[in-house]
């Protein structure tokens, strides 16, 4: 083994994208988790410790998204090994930015690195929506493939699933905003319906396919266009009082266009450079602040890596 | 004026493309409409001939989709001019290959070429579109735009229209089979149910985006696994008698993938070669005839230029 111990961190990833419900996502440079693993002589797996997450988490390693990824992957392995798990999240929990996601990615990625166990990322990505699991109670993996996979994903299909990583414009920068509101996964899920109208599901598909086209031949006019959700977004919407606000501001400052990330509160614009992508962000908190909430804002190109050993 | 007369070929065109229901579609090269129109002194237009349509086609200019498509034109831009117009049919009405669209795209593109009237085929699409109403009685793209536009062709959204033009590798033929089984559009519409579920709509959604991502980076296998549909074939198929048998068959040559045209009875799959897409189209027509119909089949290449002007 070439190490006792590994860092390992593991990106925050914006999911939905407009009209890719439970089906598009991409990874961020930032926010994201930090995991370390240690390998012990004892034949258990324990979580030392767990930051910055306000005491929210489980220690219990069945219930922790890190460590149920971690345990699903060395049942299937049948792997015995003694091992201290460290927790540092550097993102909300609830953001709608992949938080359980990233804390399941990073465990397994840990895992295969200080293991040498060779894993694909297709091979990981099974534990890591084992994991996520945990936290959701259900089974969509525009969190976590993006945020294993690095870049910009499509998932085409849930059975079998099947990740297409799709090319995307070089200077597409990527605003965010998450207001200091409250949104469980589990509530804004029952606000979707189990059923859509034929002709929402063809626009939707329309949105979604010209998105993806948008990307890859880099027109930032139809990407901007196709940023556009009738499954998940008139119905989320209302449970970011600052919604419209935040939006318009993007709008104003010249953002391609703006949604909800995941299930929200946070909130994505597109833009194509930095400066513009800075003021876009102070643009979003500000709307937010005025609505009477607070937040905080990140600014960041797709992360093309994914998960990243740390030094 | 540059001419007296015109004469114009529009192409056949298949449309769904699997889960593009409703918006995608692509131009072929053969088979497709001729429709010729000679300026006269007499300020009416008339129907002279209609040929290759076996008597099935209305001579009253209202109830023409030819001339229906026209007469919007030439209303909107208020000309009056009187037009002796000739329709040569040379595909099956009601094959699932848009005939209505050919006939109706012919029109409209002979008159802009006529009256040099310098129309932008995004001008001519709506005349098509209402020419087209004339016979199915409902307002979808799917056959006119890539009839018009020639090429691969994404409908993004239909209100306000939005036509996106889709690369695709040029290696990529297609063989037709049209058996020779009655379905009207108007019946076929009416097995697509008004709602759908939302998870059938996320998959028809993500297969979609991928066949276009397939198409637009050449990613054959990719494309292969996308031509799957959730909204019409299902129910669809059904209509068909020989449905599975000419996939099958279509498939066992080294088809890349097999579905309906349309709402059909046509049936379409891609292939890499001209040799494959021969031999794919025989099998396809073998199993049709197995199955106690007749039937025609057509080889082309995706046809990138869309009606033109004949000598």
């Amino acid at each position: 083994m070439s190490s006792k111990s590994i860092k390992v961190f593991a990106p925050a990833s914006v999911s939905n994208v407009g009209p890719g419900f439970d089906m598009m996502g991409f990874a961020l440079h930032t926010p994201g988790d930090e995991v370390t693993v240690k390998l012990t002589d004892r034949k258990e797996i324990r979580i030392v410790k767990i930051s910055g997450d306000n005491g929210y988490l489980p220690y219990e390693i069945e219930k922790n998204t890190t460590t149920g990824a971690m345990l699903s992957l060395l049942k299937k392995y049948r792997i015995n090994a003694g091992m201290d798990v460290f927790i540092h999240k550097k993102m909300g929990i609830g953001s709608g930015l992949g938080s359980s996601a990233a804390s399941a990615v990073a465990g397994v990625f840990a895992l295969n690195e200080l293991l040498e166990l060779r894993l694909s990322r297709y091979e990981l990505l099974e534990h890591a929506l084992k994991g996520e699991f945990i936290a959701s109670r259900s089974i969509h993996a525009d969190n976590v493939a993006p945020c294993l996979y690095g870049g910009f994903v499509l998932i085409r299909s849930y059975n079998p699933i099947d990740i297409i990583k799709i090319d995307y414009p070089d200077d597409l920068y990527c605003s965010i905003v998450y207001p200091n509101i409250e949104i469980k996964t589990s509530e804004a899920r029952k606000l979707i319906s189990k059923n859509v109208s034929m002709k929402k599901a063809i626009a939707q598909a329309g949105n979604a396919s010209a998105l993806i086209a948008g990307l890859i031949t880099a027109d930032y006019d139809l990407i901007g266009r196709s940023i556009v959700d009738y499954f998940a977004e008139p119905k989320r919407a209302a449970l970011i009082p600052c919604y419209d606000d935040v939006r318009n501001a993007a709008l104003e400052k010249g953002a391609i266009n703006c949604n909800i990330t995941g299930s929200g509160p946070s909130m994505f614009a597109f833009s194509r450079t930095e400066s513009d992508a800075r003021s876009i962000a102070r643009a979003m908190l500000k709307a937010v602040k005025s609505a009477g909430f607070d937040g905080k804002t990140y600014v960041s190109k797709i992360n093309k890596k994914g998960p990243v050993v740390l030094k």
